[in-house]
C-alpha cells in the first residue's frame, strides 16, 4: 500500500518515479530486476517502462546474461542522459554559478559570475536570466528538453511564495520573489530552496544507494549553515529554514553577537569574521572590509596565500577556525547522531588543505556517543559547483523522484 | 507499493499495523472508513478486521448512521482497551517511575520509587523486576495480556545490544545490559531507548493525527535532553543516540564545562548546576552537595519553595535559567524549523510555574525564521509519567505500529 503523507502523489506518478529513481541510481537495470527491486508487478513495471521508452527517457542499452544461472539474457534500461536537463543557479552573495545538468546527474556545462551588489536585487535577476540564456545557447540543447530551474539561495526563505527573505549577506534584499522573477524571465518552471539544502539534495542525490546513512552538509560560504539528511528525508522544517547555525556559541573567548551571546557560528567562522580577525591581528593589511561580499572573498584568499606560505600567526588562526568548526558539527551531531559530516560550499577548496585534517579529530573528542557511534568527516566530492547542481537535482527531483506532481512527463 | 525500508515488514502485517492504528487514533471507525483513510481494498481491510476481532483486540462498538446521505448504518470498530498492555519503566537517576498502559494508551496503573544509589546497577535491576511484578499483581491484570516491558533510560546507549552505557548522572553504570537483565528477570520482551526519546514517542502516540507538525521535546530531569519527531519519524541518530544537548554553550558568563567551552547546558542548566549557583548566592544552605541525585533533587524542591515565596534572588536565578533553556532551544529550532515545543520531564512541573512564562518569548526572540514560522511552547500534557509513559508506548508501538515485527499477534 502506498505511504500516507501531506501530498500524496498518484500511485501511477508514485511507482513511475521509483522505477526511474532505480534506473538511474543503478546505472541500468532490467525489468526483472526492476520488479524485484520496487516490489511492483512485472505488468506494471513493463508498463512504465513502455511509456518511458516512448518519451525516450531511456533506452534498451544492451542483453546481458543473467547474473546466475540459466536463462534468457535480460534487456538493461538505460536513462538517456540527453533526453531531459534541468539548469541549477546558486546564488551566492560572492558568486554566481549556474549549472546544465543531464537526467543521469552529469554536469553538461557550467559557469560563474561575480554576483553583483547586494544593493540591486533586480540586477541580479536580469543577469541571471541572460546567464541561463547563455549557458543554454552555448550548450546547444534543445530548449524543449529543459524541464526547468532550480534556484539556492540564501536563508532565511519563503518557500511557499518562493521569496527571499532579508538574507544577513544580502544587505538589499528584502522580501525578493526571485522564484516567480525567474520564471518569468525564462518561462520555465523554477523551484527555489535555501543553499545549504540543495547542497545536501546534490550530495544525495549522486549516492548509489540512499536511504541508509544520515548526513550534515557543512555548507561554508559567505554564510555558514547546515543540510541535513536524516535517514531517507531531506530535512527542511516546518517553513523550509532548517539548517541554520549562525548562533551557536563555538568561541567562548569569542567577540559579542547580536544575539546577546559571544563568539557565535556568525561572528568568529565566517569569512568575514576570520578577515576581521586577520586584519585586528595585522595578518591582513586593515582595509576596513564591510559588508561587501566580494571584497571579503578576495581578502580570504590572500589570507591562504599566507597560510601556504607558512606564516605561523595565519596558521594559528586557521586551527582556532577548524576547532570553531569543529565545535558547531559537534552541537549538530550530538543533537542528531548523524553517520556522516560532509563539508563544501564555495569557501571550502580554499579553506580545506588546513581544516580537513584537524576538524574530524577535534568533532571526535567532543562527541557525546564517541566509541559507540564513528562519524566519518569528508569534503563534497562535488566540488565548488555542488550547490548549484543541487539546485539542478531539486528540479530532476520533481521530475524522477516519488513526488506529488511530475514536471517530466505532465 | 510498499515504502523499501531497511527492515521490510511483510505487507500483510504493515496494512494490519495501518489498520490498527488507524482505529485507535480516531477512537472508531466503521470498515468502510477505513479502507478510505487507510486506501486498502474493502476485502483487505475486512480479513484484517475479521483477525483482530479474533483475537479480542478489537470489537465492534455499535452502528451508527452515515454521516451524509441516507444508506445502511455502518458498524464501528473499537480497540480493547483491556485486551493487550505495556509496562513502562523510567529510569531517572533520581527516580524510578512505572506505569502500566491499556493498548488504547490509558495508564492503568502507575508508581514511583526513589532510584537506589548509582553506584550499584544490580540493586536497581532487582528493584525494577520487584516493582514490576507488584505492579502487576495490584492491577490484577492477566498476565499473558502484557505484550512486554519498555524502558526509558538515560543516554548514552548502546541501542542494538540494549545496555546503558556510562551515563553522566549514574556514575556506577558502566555498560549495563538493562534490557537483557529486566528480560531475564520478568520473563517479558524488553525495549530500551533513551529518556529523550521516550518522551517524544509518547507524546506522538498520544496525538490524534501524527505525521504533520514536527517537533522537539525538551526534557528535563536530572540530565537534560531532546527528543524529536520531524514529519512522521522519531529521530533516533545512526546509534540511538539523538538528542544529546548537554555542551550547547547557552551562557557566555557560565562556569567552565569539561568540553572545554564555558556555560553549557550541562554546567548551567541541570538541576545540579541550578542548585549550585542557588548555594554559591547563598539562596540554599551550602549543604555540598554532590553527585547524589536524590539530594539534588531535594534542593531543588527547597529552592522552588523559595521561590514561591517570592524570594527575589530565586526568581532572577530562575529568570537566568528560562533564559539559557531558551537559548538552548534556540539552537534546536534554528537547526530543525520544527513546529512546536514540548517541555516535560520529572523536573518540569515544579519549575514550570517561573519557566513557562519566559522561554516562549526568549525563544521567539531568537529565531532565525521568526516571523515566517511561529514555533509553539507548551508543557507537555502528559505529566511526569511522560517518559514511562513513552517506555510504555515503545513497546505497543512495536505492536500496533507499522514495523517489521509485531510483538502483538506473533
Ligand atoms: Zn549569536
Ligand atoms: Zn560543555
Amino acid at each position: 500500500m502506498v505511504r500516507r503523507g501531506a501530498n500524496q502523489p498518484s500511485v501511477g506518478g508514485y511507482n513511475q518515479a521509483v522505477v526511474l529513481d532505480q534506473i538511474r541510481r543503478a546505472d541500468g537495470l532490467s525489468r526483472v530486476e526492476l520488479a524485484e527491486t520496487t516490489g511492483l508487478s512485472a505488468q506494471t513495471v513493463s508498463n512504465i517502462c513502455a511509456r518511458l521508452l516512448d518519451a525516450g527517457i531511456i533506452e534498451e542499452a544492451g542483453r546481458a546474461a543473467a547474473a546466475a544461472g540459466p536463462g534468457k539474457p535480460r534487456t538493461t534500461l538505460r536513462l538517456v542522459g540527453t533526453s531531459r536537463y534541468a539548469v541549477g543557479v546558486h546564488l551566492d552573495p560572492s558568486v554566481l554559478t549556474f549549472v546544465l545538468l543531464g537526467i543521469d546527474g552529469a554536469v553538461v556545462d557550467s559557469r560563474t559570475r561575480p554576483t553583483p551588489s547586494a544593493n540591486d536585487p533586480a540586477r541580479t535577476v536580469r543577469l541571471i536570466v541572460t546567464e541561463i540564456d547563455g549557458l543554454l545557447d552555448t550548450s546547444g540543447v534543445d530548449r524543449a528538453r529543459v524541464v526547468g530551474v532550480g534556484i539556492a539561495a540564501p536563508g532565511p526563505i519563503d518557500a511557499e511564495r518562493g521569496v527571499v527573505v532579508d538574507p544577513p549577506n544580502l544587505a538589499g534584499w528584502h522580501r525578493v520573489p526571485l522564484r516567480d522573477a525567474i520564471a518569468q524571465g525564462t518561462g520555465f518552471p523554477v523551484v527555489l530552496d535555501k543553499d545549504v539544502t540543495a547542497a545536501a539534495v546534490a550530495e544525495r542525490w549522486h549516492e548509489r544507494a540512499p536511504g541508509g546513512a544520515s548526513f550534515a552538509f557543512l555548507y561554508l560560504g559567505i554564510g555558514l549553515g547546515v543540510g541535513l539528511v536524516l535517514g531517507e528525508d531531506v530535512v527542511r522544517g516546518g517553513s523550509g529554514n532548517a539548517g541554520e547555525i549562525g548562533h551557536i556559541p563555538v568561541d567562548p573567548d569569542g567577540p559579542p553577537c547580536a544575539c546577546g551571546s559571544r563568539g557565535c557560528v556568525a561572528v568568529s567562522c565566517t569569512p568575514a569574521a576570520l578577515v576581521a580577525e586577520a586584519e585586528a591581528l595585522g595578518l591582513l593589511p586593515a582595509t576596513h572590509v564591510d559588508d561587501d561580499a566580494r571584497s571579503i572573498d578576495e581578502a580570504l584568499t590572500r589570507l591562504v596565500v599566507r597560510a601556504a606560505d607558512g606564516d605561523a600567526g595565519t596558521l594559528a588562526l586557521l586551527e582556532r577556525t577548524a576547532e570553531r568548526i569543529a565545535r558547531a558539527l559537534a552541537v549538530v551531531c550530538n543533537l542528531l547522531d548523524v553517520d556522516r559530516v560532509i563539508i563544501g560550499g564555495p569557501m571550502w577548496h580554499r579553506l580545506a588543505p588546513w581544516l580537513e585534517a584537524d576538524i574530524p579529530q577535534l568533532l571526535a573528542s567532543l562527541l557525546v556517543a564517541r566509541g559507540l557511534h564513528h562519524v566519518a568527516v569528508a569534503g563534497t566530492g562535488l566540488g565548488d559547483d555542488v550547490g548549484a547542481i543541487g539546485a539542478a537535482c531539486l528540479v530532476l527531483d520533481a521530475a524522477l523522484a516519488p513526488q506529488p506532481r511530475s514536471l517530466l512527463l505532465g
